[in-house]
This record gives C-alpha cells, sequence and structure tokens, in this order.
C-alpha cells in the first residue's frame, strides 16, 4: 500500500544503508498492517537531473509517498506520523548535511489490487491472515 | 491521459515484451478514448533500488497508474476494469513467478493538457475526431 | 511543493537546457512562494521504455506536476497558469518537433514536510520570511 519513491543523489547511500533504511521504513507501517504492503523505490537522480529553487541538487532526497491501505483519521494522527517519519529519517538526511522534503497522497482503497486479490478491509479477518502469513491468499469474506 | 508506470526488474521483459505489453494495454483504452492518450513509462529497478516488505525485490512488478479523461462510475465499474487488467497483466506476471501490484489515482480532468490543447470532454465531436485521427487538433467548441 | 516530474527522450535536452528550463518554472512559482519549494526532476527515457498509442515514443516529452503549497481557487485561474505553462514549454517541445502532455495533481497540504518542518500556510509571516530567506527555518507561529 504505501509506495515510497525516494530520490536521492547517487552517491547519498550505501546498498546496506538502503536495506536498512527500507527495513525501518517498513517497521513503521508493519505494526498496523501487513509488511508485504510497503514498497519502496530508490531513484539515485544526477545532479544535472534534479532542480531545487531552479539550481542544480546535489544534496537534497525528496521523498513521495503514497497511501492506499489506510487514511489518515485526523490532522494529529498524520502530524504524529510525519514527525515519526522525520525521526526515522534523520540519520539519512539531517545527519549527513542533505536538506529532504516529503508528501504523501492518499488514493482510493478500492482501486487497488495484489497479486491479482482486492486487499482486505483493514482488521478483517482477511488481513488479519495476510499480516499474520506476510503474503497474500485466497478471499474468504467479501 | 492514463500514465502507467511500470517498475519491473531490469530483466523482467524483452523489448518485444514491453511493445506487446503496451499494445494490449492501449487496446483496452482504445475502446472509449483516443489511443494517443495512453502513455507508458517502463522502469528497470535493481533489486538494490527496491524493496518491498523490507526484503530486495527481484520478482515484484509494482504499477502506478493515474487517471485522467474518465473516472470510474461505479465501483463494479472499477472492479470489472482491475479485473480486466490482471488477465491481461497475467502473462507478464504470474506465468512468469512474478508477485505483482498496482493502484490507480484518479487525477482532475481540467488540469490537463496535450499540445497545447485542454482535451476535449468525453463524447463530444472533438473527441470523436482526435480519436478517429488519433491525433489532437484545435478544439471547435467549448 | 511543486514538484515536476519530466520524461523526455535522453538526447532531448542538453544540461543547459535543463538548467534554463529549471529556471523558468522556478520562476512561474516563484513570484508567489519560496522558490526553494520547486523540485524538478528530469528522467531520460528510452524509447523502448516509454509508449504512447501503443508505438515507442521517441519525440515526446510528458509532465506529471504535484501541487502541494496551493490549490487553485478556480477553473479560470488553472487555465491561466496552464497556458502559461505551455507558452514557457513551447521552445522545448513543440519548437523542437516534440508532441507533449502534461496533467497536475493537488496533494493535501497537511501532509508535507520540509527539513522536519510542516510548512506555513500561505502568506503568513513564517512563508514570507521562508520566501526571503530562500531557505526552510523554525516556525514561530500556528
Amino acid at each position: 500500500m504505501p509506495l515510497w519513491t525516494i530520490y536521492h543523489p547517487a552517491d547519498a547511500y550505501s546498498d546496506s544503508d538502503k536495506a536498512e533504511l527500507a527495513e525501518k521504513i517498513t517497521d513503521i507501517y508493519g505494526t498496523v498492517m501487513p509488511r508485504f504492503y510497503v514498497g519502496i523505490v530508490f531513484q539515485p537522480i544526477d545532479a544535472r537531473n534534479f532542480y531545487v529553487a531552479g539550481k542544480p541538487a546535489d544534496r537534497f532526497v525528496r521523498i513521495v509517498m503514497e497511501h492506499i491501505a489506510r487514511s489518515f483519521p485526523s490532522i494529529e494522527i498524520s502530524r504524529r506520523f510525519i514527525d515519526r517519519v522525520n525521526t526515522l529519517l534523520k540519520p539519512y538526511v539531517e545527519d549527513r548535511g542533505f536538506d529532504w522534503e516529503f508528501h504523501i497522497d492518499e488514493t482510493p482503497f478500492d482501486y487497488w489490487s495484489i497479486n491479482g486479490y482486492f486487499p482486505p478491509r483493514a482488521d478483517t479477518e482477511d488481513e488479519k491472515r495476510w499480516r499474520a502469513e506476510n503474503r497474500p491468499s485466497p478471499r474468504t469474506h467479501d
């Protein structure tokens, strides 16, 4: 469900940085949904293809997050989530001297498909099983 | 209008696979709108830049679809569309042992432009002409 | 805030074309918001990874714009903006024989973060300071 696209300078992260960051991002969502819902795409971008304020950006990380499985029930909860994300990101951005920016879009739950299945609603039996088994399986209820 | 971004393992598809898949995707939309509305970007992603469930994803295809020209009039019609897409994708995902996931976002019709024109509304004379000629041309009505 | 993703043929633009285009895009937004809100990602795409109307696209530029800081207050204003963008793009698309298409999505202001800060609302003291200094700084009001 969440799909993160992370645009970053080509030399910003080692493979093990990426693996570690991906694990931590997945942990945030994994407390409330199947871990396999979490998709992350790292996109290394050359400074000549990446501009902020009209200048080539060689120390900037830009993240786009698409949320599908859950929508924020209130602004307060969205702020708490965003603060957690900033805490998680700190060692990968601020502590390395990078500027960073992210935004979240929410897209329709009903227009979503995994391995040919329509994913179950939050906290249903099917979602609990998907989460416990960490993989999609045939739906057993509407 | 629809813009598909297809993230896939670098070795998943040959050039002719891609051409064939692009043709089939375009056929689905081409029954109701100009074929040139359909844009498809294939993005080969290395497993070290692609994570699902916190693990490098080397057998996973993730598709993001942005719909602009049409919005689904009902959940039933969206489900039928999604099932058709899964049938179309099967030879390129399930039959090759890949997991796959997609979601659709709908964006505002009015905030869209092709070759400097505001595209015509569905089923108008202008849209019929654009579809018949398979290219944009000056608008003749509001 | 605005994030532009520009998919283009690999040989479409020189580095100085990109720098010049990025500057002009930033100028449009810079009249009403901090220039550092403007992010632009150029994505060179091979024709074998880029399809329009089911055919490989070697002379096509596709732009996706995500707007966060401002939403259009009326259709008229969105049309004026889109016309300005087309005027700006003309030397980079039409005058080089490229077809081009773009669309704009608007995403929630509240789900947005820069350098750990929630950006200020339009025309507040904090936004004026961010704009004058062209960088984010601690918030001084709600």
